[in-house]
């Protein structure tokens, strides 16, 4: 019963985990790539420019974020941790508690000092709103957190249940529908806002959004979904298997890369489409065997 | 027979792997550093300028065909495959069908579209130039690849013979015949020319042939050898194993990282040549597996 | 009595290789973040500059170390080599070779080629100024690297029982002292002075220190310790162990991005603080394998 109840936490955990990771994977490749592509077609003539500072920011920061991902994989899968299971764990929530510090240093940054860059340059008005379109997402983001919390306690098994149902009945992998499916249907209120915006030639904020949401995630809702599993006492960490942190390591250097020269053209749009196509089956032939387990049990 | 017919197509497909991997290897950090170093040294008052943006553009691709090499390579060897060997090579023929793609919407966004943009510019003739290097140089890969195909359909015995045999008489690795000298000699003819240009001054022409025939092999003919595999039935996949695929990775970011600049001294050709000694150095120490048993079959 | 004596040798040249591995870490990570970070709290009306030419260049060398560092130890993690023990060593020794040229011919290059091109720039001043500053500081290292040399020589024995007292009596791990707490003590001096230049503003400086002497440790002391090993007959390899490898890999690309702009903030420094923060937990719950045999034996 007991160990029932905690393979069904672990299975729930790592449902979390996955969908948490596969809402960066499709905000940083399908929403921005759609965003390019269709944002590039509408504005031919030239390449669209948005705020490379920004971007170089919410890059670095995500990088930073697949930096605490990618320790405490490594680290289990060389099989050089002090303590089996325990060292993991701490190294998890410590750095959970530094990536909260640097996202909340990070907001400081972004909402007081660094505002005054933005009014030195001429874009002054669309700071602002992006930085409210910030603001707002992350207000939106908290509600939307303390909202998935209460459902996820009172639907825990019903979700486990429905997902590995489906899972069953349709035979798609545990893992594609956690990493692919859900974030899809779960960021097209922020897919379709990122297009619009791009085709109305305001891709800057169509990257706010994006990445913002990308680097919202990875440097506040998974360490804070760790905290909050260290207070109710359950193993949540930072370690999504070495797969899992290796297509998001890559993924982030490409979308870094990307980035970096604030331009963007209907090409890098369907590059980032693309490589999404690649990760997503990548995903489907995937089996993850601490879900498949926890399905098991 | 038949065990031993299928093992030296596999070690056929090794090889086949292997010296276009090689290819990529020394395109990138050979043949476009002794550009690079040749024209520094010939012009060394200032640093030669090229197309940054073509420059970037190219290396996406080459991050995207990194990112297909590396996703089957680490599913491979986390052995978290769904099914042993069909999922991989699944995998790989969906993702070398999603690279055709990216591939040929690349020729159409260089030559018809991005030309444009290109006109705008005050380069226009030697971007032109350039666009017809690479229309060249495609034209002249397909009836190479055509060649090779009708060649090893000919010669296969022959050939995985004739390389054990080379490597057996002067007791060098099977692997470092495949991977460095067999591209050294076949890229002969883009060295020169890359060195040539570089020395004129026509740097731009030097890196369009360096990093253009390093894309069109990742990104054109890796994927279509692929997929004539998949017609012909036969198991060729985008698993280069990893270490072959972590070498690809670290001289990819290495490259990346050098061109983005849009900048070139004769320091940053000698750092690529260097690196190609190391790279090189490590796969003369490196045993292949795949290819030895089939040597020995 | 011999076994004895060779895992004490090896121990100790784990210390070494740990204690100069963290040494890059946190100049790279600390001692930049620092810089930055105060830095930009004293200049906080605009982003301090930086020359971007040359940390482009120091970071383009520490992505070869890092190539240097990787491709041993993948090849060992993968069970690929040739001889099992031997072919690690030579590649190492090679590696170390081309690693001492390229650092020998950026001395060149900065001392003597390049420093036209910084004249042609206006801080023609302030870049004489830096490269005397690494000028001396290569002096200061070789004499350091001699006197490491002979204080290590007598003291081998005493120092591998003083810090492994030290982490036994603390109960805190051997790899953490050495990666961690060693190099913050070895580097205080340079951490101070490029706090000092950053504050005064003078940031190029700052940059130049920190990771000059990052480029310094990995691409001269590093290999000529390897150099020095083989004349001695020592089995000191470049093969840093697969998590320490990752380690520098991921933060290497971290602050390559972070300098490629050439503009630095508070931001900056406080994320590359936390980084190192993030290391060095995972450090400390990280056990080193080799090391705690030696300590053992």
């Amino acid at each position: 019963m007991i160990i029932s109840l905690f393979a069904l936490q672990n299975g729930l955990i790592r449902v979390i985990q996955l969908s948490l990771l596969g809402s960066i994977l499709s905000n940083m490749l399908l929403v921005m790539g759609c965003a390019f592509f269709s944002g590039g077609l509408v504005h031919m003539q030239a390449d669209q420019k948005f705020n490379q500072t920004a971007a170089v920011v919410n890059s670095g920061l995500l990088l930073m974020a697949v930096m605490g991902l990618l320790l405490p994989a490594v680290l289990h899968s060389t099989h050089t941790e002090m303590q089996d299971f325990t060292s993991k764990l701490n190294l998890s929530r410590f750095s959970s508690c530094v990536m909260l510090i640097a996202y909340a240093s990070y907001l400081y940054f972004q909402l007081r000092s660094h505002r005054q860059l933005y009014d030195t340059q001429d874009d002054a008005d669309e700071s602002n709103e992006e930085s409210e379109e910030v603001t707002l997402s992350l207000k939106g983001s908290i509600i939307w957190l303390a909202g998935l919390t209460i459902v996820i306690s009172i639907l825990s098994n019903y979700l486990v249940d429905a997902i590995e149902e489906a899972s069953n009945s349709l035979s798609i992998p545990l893992a594609f529908i956690s990493v692919i499916i859900l974030p899809i249907v779960g960021n097209a209120a922020e897919h379709a806002s990122a297009i619009m915006f791009a085709v109305k030639d305001k891709l800057d904020i169509s990257v706010a959004v994006a990445i913002g949401s990308s680097t919202q995630i990875s440097m506040f809702v998974i360490p804070f979904c760790v905290v909050i599993g260290w207070i109710a006492g359950k193993p949540m960490d930072l370690d999504f298997h070495l797969f899992e942190t290796a297509t998001l390591f890559i993924t982030v250097i490409v979308v870094a890369f990307m980035l970096q020269e604030g331009k963007a053209n209907y090409f890098k749009g369907l590059m980032l489409v693309l490589c999404y196509l690649i990760v997503g089956a990548s995903f489907y032939v995937h089996s993850d065997s601490t879900s498949e387990e926890a399905g098991k049990t």
